[in-house]
C-alpha cells in the first residue's frame, strides 16, 4: 500500500505540468500550448511515424521517454528552444527536477522513469534520438500551419531553425526530407528572418 | 510521400483535441482539464500502475490505447460520465468519429489503430480493462483531491460513482480497494449527493 501512495503521490504532482506554457499555438486556438498536451501529441506522433525511423526503433521505449521527457519543466518551466540567453542554467534546473520528481517514486521504478529520461536527455541511443526528432519536428509543422505564428513573435531566423532541428535527420531522415524544403518556403514567406 | 503526408494530415488534426473540455479540473488549476492533456495523464497512469493489473497486461498495447481512446471526441464531443441523458446517442457518433478519423490514415495503420480504439470502447480483453479502469480512477483521484468540485457542481451521487466505476475492481482489484474507503469517507464529507 505504502508503494501505491507513493505512485499516487506523483500522478497527482503531474496535474502540475498542465499549468506549464510553451511558445506554440495548437492549430486553430487562439492559446499557447501547455506541456502536458503536447506530451500526449507527441507520443501519439511517435506511434504514428516509427515506421521513419532509421534506424529502426523500439516504440514502446520511445513513446514512454516522450511521456515522462517533460515532466522536469513542473520545477524548471519551459524554456524556448530558440532563446539562447535562458538555456544557460537549464540543464542543472532539469537534473534536480528530475532528482526531485523521479525521487517521490517506489525506488526500481524511480530507477527505471530517471534513466528512461537521461536516454531522452542524452540521445545516445536511436531511441532517444527518434524520440528527440518527434519533439524538435512537431512544433514545426504546428508553425508551418500557423503562417509561422510562434517564429514571427520571437523573431525566429531561418538558420537557427535548421540548426536546432537538423538532428532530425540523424534519427528520420524521411521527415527532415519532408520538412526542409517547407522551411524553405516559409522563410521565402517572410515567416522566418 | 502519400502516406506521410496523410500521416502528417492526422497528426495535425488532433490538435483539436486540446480544445475539447473536460468536467474535471487538474489539482491545483481553477480551469477545466481539455482530453488531450488529459490523454497525457491516463497514458503516464497506465505506465506507472500496470503492476496492479489483474491479470497482468501488455502496457504498452494499454498505453497505445490511451493514447487514442478520447480522439472521437474530436467530432463527437465529450461526454460527462454521469450525465445519463447526453449518454444516449454518445456510441453512435463516436463510432462515426472513428470512421473519419481513423480513415485520414493509411489503410493498414487505419486498421491497427481502429482497433486499439475498439479494443479500449468493447472492454472484453484484460488490456482494454485496464486502460478502462485506469480512465475510470483518475478523475476520481484528481475530484478526491480537490474536495469533490466536481462532483458538488454537477450533483453526483456516491452511488452513481460506485457502480459507474465498480469495472476498476474487475482489472486492478488493489485500485478499488484503495479508492473505495476513500469515497465513503468523501460521502461522509458530503461531497458527494
Amino acid at each position: 500500500m505504502d508503494k501505491l501512495i507513493a505512485q499516487l503521490g506523483f500522478l497527482l504532482e503531474l496535474d502540475k505540468l498542465k499549468a506549464i506554457l510553451r511558445r506554440t499555438r495548437p492549430v486553430g486556438l487562439d492559446r499557447y500550448e501547455n506541456t502536458a498536451e503536447h506530451s500526449w501529441h507527441v507520443a501519439l506522433m511517435a506511434m504514428l511515424l516509427a515506421e521513419h525511423a532509421e534506424p529502426p526503433v523500439a516504440v514502446e521505449r520511445v513513446v514512454k521517454m516522450l511521456l515522462l521527457h517533460d515532466i522536469v519543466e513542473i520545477d524548471a518551466d519551459d524554456t524556448f528552444l530558440y532563446d539562447e540567453a535562458a538555456a544557460a542554467g537549464k540543464a542543472d534546473k532539469e537534473v534536480a527536477a528530475a532528482e526531485r520528481l523521479f525521487g517521490m517514486l517506489p525506488p526500481e521504478q524511480a530507477r527505471e522513469f530517471h534513466a528512461l529520461w537521461r536516454e531522452y536527455e542524452e540521445r545516445a541511443t536511436a531511441d532517444g534520438r527518434f524520440a528527440y526528432a518527434c519533439d524538435r519536428l512537431l512544433p514545426m509543422l504546428q508553425n508551418l500551419a500557423n503562417e509561422g505564428a510562434s517564429w514571427q513573435e520571437n523573431s525566429v531566423r531561418f538558420e537557427q531553425v535548421i540548426r536546432k532541428n537538423l538532428p532530425i535527420n540523424d534519427a528520420a531522415p524521411a521527415l527532415w526530407q519532408y520538412v526542409l524544403p517547407r522551411l524553405e518556403a516559409a522563410r521565402d514567406k517572410g515567416w522566418l528572418g
